[in-house]
């Protein structure tokens, strides 16, 4: 069953509001086994709509539309539809009544306009609105499925799930295939590096197929399968994620929606450890991040801002001779602020950063984008350079997700295998 | 001049993603008043992108097309369309060797499938991308224009306003009515009360127009005026704002992409003023902001995220008969941590958050999103306290915001007001 998504709203096009509709209800239609080939965004205009229409209705099988079914003049979408597929459209006098009450229940007057929103294409499944006036339309013809939905989403959400999905699972029943996917988060490696390790899976990918997404601070790899039954797709799912975790394990650090502070949170918690944080260039970054994670308190409790070099000096007791003969954007200074930090949180592990997020600042041999990080354990201090590109946030960011990899390097052992690598 | 933007990505059509690049570049064309009737999202599919780029080259004068500009072998877009505009792809040399460059500098080796990035179609203009490795395209044929850019939003979004924007408005001098618009941001005032305070302009207005849009952390008004003349535009809009500054002004924080942090940096330059931060719920936020903005060293070079009693007692001296008699979240110990962290910094200004972000650690009296605030000054200290609504992230951001909001209302003597308004 090929799907497509017709998002109706001159706001959209305005750009005022971010069409968050179209991803929802992709997603939905994907796990339902529907294939998404396009979505569309048009305007408030009849003529325009009319030709997109036009165009889904001649190559797909399901067509959703959302907004335009307000009561104003320029809500177009049932009038358009309906007069393309050659409906009359019909009163529906039970919705005209539950209009009244609603008004009513709000001391509110119903206006003439609003009893459009009663009118509905002859034959059509009309689908309640708890959260609002715009009913829904479920309409079947010539083999085809055309769904009408309220634009706002906490109207469309619910009345999506709770009366398009299970008329659609009905539809499918028996020509379903369910589809699942799930996503690999890889830091620390090139997209084009990742792809030549994974070329062979990426080449020979039918299913799960295999698609590679660069992100700001991780590269994600999207495996995705199709089967008749659930088992059989995660079973596929998991053969493949072996496979790829056997070529480039090391740098997956999360799966789906989990973040590298959570990740990290997680393995503080294994092993019980707890951090301190030192930061120059992110400016608090780090310990935001780590923040983010309810409950992070139970392993992080002391982190320091310490921009000026008197800071770094008397928070971190970071010796002012090191700062001066090899400035404070220097692997000297991170190791000092890493083991400064650690002693005076009574951490397991101490985590700083120093470096130059621009835009000014940058001098020869240290350049905008340099940034070391230091991570100081009982028993050494691990230290990492990197030349990040990019304006002030991005590099910010980047320091920071780079920061917090080397904790969760270090807590799964993978700083020792580098170690070896180098000798 | 008419628009058209296709969003291409599979990601998109699985719903992975949101997709945010439309909504961004359709405001930009509004704001260049080019009109933008549709916006497509199609896969990484050559037939199907082929396919939709031909209507749009029937329909629009401009496309513009983000995503599949990537070093892999499902990044299609430049092959799709020099193959459809019958434009050769030829290499350039210069852009092959930043590339090399941009792989050296990160000791990564630049793969085969890399060099695909250095192929343009004849003729076109190169948009340099500082933020990754897939240069921008923009060309005209036709007297049509076709723009390229990346899919990731840190990349497209730079490159649109840096390359894009200077050649559409151009292309556009002399041929069109000016559109300008502003916008300002409050804080500080809810929206209906906004729209009480301002609704004889909001029913009124025509030429500039007036529209209201709540965010998470502000009120953004949005004054749009159209002129023949740019000068006559911003005349109108200087009016509009004029006016409403005469009945809001102190909630007015910023105009357009100005941010609370940068304003607040400004403030404190202006004033010859530094800053220390205590944080404890905010995890770091506040300073992260603070250090958003380049140069932010001058005013802000001392912060300490205390999470635990201890290192409020040992960073900031808060006296630990305090934390235990009011407990670490209390206008008391928020008054401490505000004056021991204006004392640790010897800055002229000490700020201090502290508060229960939650999900966990709400208690009768004491809920989650109970935020206490202090600003230390020579003077005095001054407290606030917030009921924030909404899950952790929400909270945290929101309290950073009432936290920036504090020193900016007594930069510029607000806060002396309140108090003869309290008395």
């Amino acid at each position: 069953m090929k799907g497509e998504i017709i998002s109706v709203g001159t706001e959209l096009l305005l750009g005022q509001i971010v069409n968050t509709n179209a991803a929802f209800i992709s997603q939905k239609l994907a796990e339902l086994g529907i294939d998404v080939y396009y979505t569309t965004t048009v305007g408030d205009n009849a003529a325009r709509l009319r030709e997109v229409f036009t165009r889904s209705w001649q190559r797909s099988d399901l067509i959703i539309l959302t907004g335009g079914l307000g009561p104003t003049m320029d809500d177009l979408t049932r009038e358009t539809v309906a007069d393309f597929l050659g409906l009359e459209l019909v009163l529906n006098h039970d919705i005209l009544a539950a209009l009244r009450d609603y008004f009513a229940s709000r001391g509110r007057v119903m206006t003439e306009n609003n009893k459009k929103q009663a009118y509905f294409p002859a034959g059509a499944q009309i689908l309640p609105n708890p959260n609002g006036t715009a009913a829904g339309v479920f309409l079947e013809k010539e083999g085809k499925v055309v769904v009408m939905l309220p634009g706002p989403p906490f109207e469309m959400v619910p009345m999506f799930e709770n009366e398009v999905v299970p008329r659609l699972e009905n539809l499918l029943a028996g020509r379903r295939e369910v589809i699942k996917s799930r996503v690999l988060k890889l830091y620390g490696v090139g997209e084009s590096q990742l792809e030549t390790m994974l070329q062979d899976l990426l080449e020979k990918q039918s299913n799960p197929t295999l698609a590679t997404l660069a992100k700001e601070n991780e590269i994600q790899l999207r495996l995705t399968a199709k089967a008749s039954l659930p088992e059989r797709a995660e079973k596929l799912l998991a053969e493949m994620e072996a496979e790829i975790r056997k070529r480039v394990g090391q740098f997956v650090f999360a799966v789906d929606d989990e973040t590298m502070e959570e990740v990290v949170g997680i393995l503080l918690r294994q092993r019980g450890a707890t951090i301190s944080v030192a930061e120059s260039c992110t400016g608090g970054l780090i310990g935001h991040r780590l923040t983010e994670v309810p409950g992070s308190s139970a392993y992080f409790q002391y982190g320091v801002v310490t921009y000026s070099n008197e800071a770094k000096e008397k928070l971190l007791h970071v010796d002012g001779e090191l700062l001066r003969r090899f400035g404070a954007v220097s692997s000297q200074v991170a190791r000092a602020m890493a083991a400064g930090v650690r002693e005076l949180g009574k951490t397991s592990l101490g985590l700083a950063v120093t470096g130059i997020a621009g835009p000014e600042g940058g001098r020869p041999g240290k350049p905008v984008g340099l940034v070391y990080i230091a991570l100081a354990t009982q028993a050494e201090v691990h230290v990492e350079s990197h030349n990040f590109r990019g304006p002030r946030p991005v590099i910010k960011k980047r320091a920071s997700q780079a920061a917090l990899n080397l904790v969760r390097k270090y807590l799964l052992g993978y700083l020792d295998e580098e170690k070896e690598d180098n000798e």
